[in-house]
């Protein structure tokens, strides 16, 4: 089979051909194979978390890794700051007709190599194709379960004067490789995506601080919307310092060429996390111990003052209101 | 707002101001007004059935329902055949730039609407746009948690000889209407998209007879599809008879008009269901008190011969093999 054609989204034979040969393949679990309507699942708790996304990115494949990586990473990640253990994803493929399919198969593929490494189980799918011209080569749906211990409580009304934020490594990387990849800059240098299922991360910094009142993975909008909404949320002041906010110098390079805001760009393998300051040390130690927290910092803190406002001390000592960000960064970034 | 842009999918004030204008106020619950990363839930049970399906149909309004309310009654019934009681339900957008606000209300106006109706709620959800040309108007993903009562085992492999097959209404509604109306072919009459959600009709039925052995919807590839799925993977021989298959005479003339098969044709608002001889009658019984299963019938049994076939009984006394549907049929149908 070379491509992918009408024919695959029609629920016959080669629809099932297609689940059988590829999805069952290298997503590989007794739920999916058993083909129902709906995977029968037992869960090992009745408190979970349930979230969706869909992604659109352009380009498909980019350093880093690819549209279906970051789908399964995506929402392994929204389950992860819920503060929740993810178990279960469906993935939902939108296809182009003509396709190639041996791109389809490597982005099945990194799928199936992600949810293995992460420890979660792709339990249902569903393929829908459309006539050419009708998709940009393939969308994903991944929608995920989680479960949440008992003594997890991650949720933005926690959020108390004198807690600390911290970020969980460099910011900007997936931006700003998505933005040299699409215009085809030309600008060579080691910036790559960040992609990666964050809940082992997660996990650990748990263990060690039960007590973690919010987790943001900073995605869309960047640390800038993140932050907001916590703010909004909580009614809470936010004070971050620009000295202390990790940025590779790759990305740095690249939003100064490209007058860019780190702050604004997307990451998708990055979180914040707000906790009472006596369990900052000992988290902070814990991420960096993990490669996907070695760039772990203390960024800022919930300060005194103009409830759900956003404030940046910057480098040379001024204080900059970081606001909601508004109009089009850069489309299509996940 | 006249028009959904770009802007809307990034993640920023205008995907908020979406979120919270649009979304939240017609899918109106406790859980999405959080507008966590996840939705943070307690199940009833730990026994849960877990599906997803994106929906692509062309066109987005038809007679009997829209793109929406067919993604929303879609995913209740895969979890409802599949013996849970639907409770939480994720919506996930892919909106072309450049859609109608409008039309995208009144898409997520009958989503609001059919949920209440079915008694779920749609805790999580998720809009992207792709650029003009990207998509058709627009795509959404639906993805479902049911709960699974304890005496409850929908499987295949519990499919035995002497089994009866109840079909719950007339065949080939969505299917015929949706060839008519995207083809302009200006055929008038009473068809319409049968378009439901059966969870109501599901319970009815498992409450009479929680030993139902299998159920699925009819939805891509029709009957013929379903009942070859169902074969195959109990390794049964199924035969049914023709002039027991509820048709509408709308159905029956587009059917014959256009030469299509109603066999094949997709339904939304079908079930077939495979139970022991004895309960037959009262199920069958039940189903009728119920308008989404008024036309509902005994259409075949499980008979012994060779395995994994589906035979048709014709009206005329022939018998013609019922094969799994293979090319296209109609794409996007659903």
């Amino acid at each position: 089979m070379e491509k992918i054609t009408l024919i695959h989204g029609e629920g016959g034979k080669q629809s099932n051909n297609l689940i059988k040969e590829l999805f069952i393949k290298h997503f590989n679990n007794k739920t999916l194979k058993e083909m129902g309507d709906a995977a029968c699942l037992t869960l090992s708790s009745k408190k979970i978390a349930f979230t969706t996304d869909s992604y659109v990115v352009n380009p498909i494949f980019f350093s880093g890794g690819n549209i279906g990586k970051l789908a399964l990473c995506g929402t392994i990640n929204d389950l992860a700051v819920s503060g929740a253990k993810p178990v279960y994803i469906t993935a939902g493929f939108i296809i182009e007709d003509g396709f190639p399919y041996k791109d389809l198969e490597e982005i099945v593929s990194s799928m199936g190599t992600e949810a293995k490494k992460a420890g979660v189980q792709i339990v249902a799918g569903d393929t829908k194709v459309v006539e050419k011209g009708l998709a940009d080569g393939i969308y994903i749906n991944t929608s995920g379960i989680g479960i949440i211990e008992d003594n997890i409580n991650i949720n933005a009304k926690n959020v108390a004067t004198g807690d600390v934020i911290i970020l969980s490594g460099t910011l900007g990387d997936h931006g700003t490789t998505i933005s040299c990849e699409r215009n085809n800059f030309g600008i060579k240098g080691d910036i790559m995506s960040d992609c990666a299922a964050l809940n082992s991360l997660v996990e650990e910094m748990l263990n060690v601080c039960p007590k973690i009142h919010m987790m943001r993975d900073a995605t869309r909008g960047g640390l800038a919307a993140v932050l907001n909404e916590i703010a909004e949320m909580s009614n809470a002041e936010i004070t971050i310092y620009e000295k202390d906010i990790p940025i590779s110098d790759g990305v740095k390079g690249v939003c100064y060429l490209l007058g860019l805001d780190p702050l604004y760009l997307a990451n998708e393998g990055k979180l914040c996390a707000i906790l009472p300051e006596e369990y900052s040390e000992s988290v902070l130690e814990v991420m960096k111990k993990n490669p996907l927290g070695k760039d772990a910092a203390i960024i800022g803190n919930i300060t005194e003052g103009k409830k759900g406002k956003v404030y940046l001390k910057t480098i040379i000592g001024g204080t900059r209101i970081i606001d909601m960000p508004s109009g089009i960064q850069l489309p299509r970034i996940c």
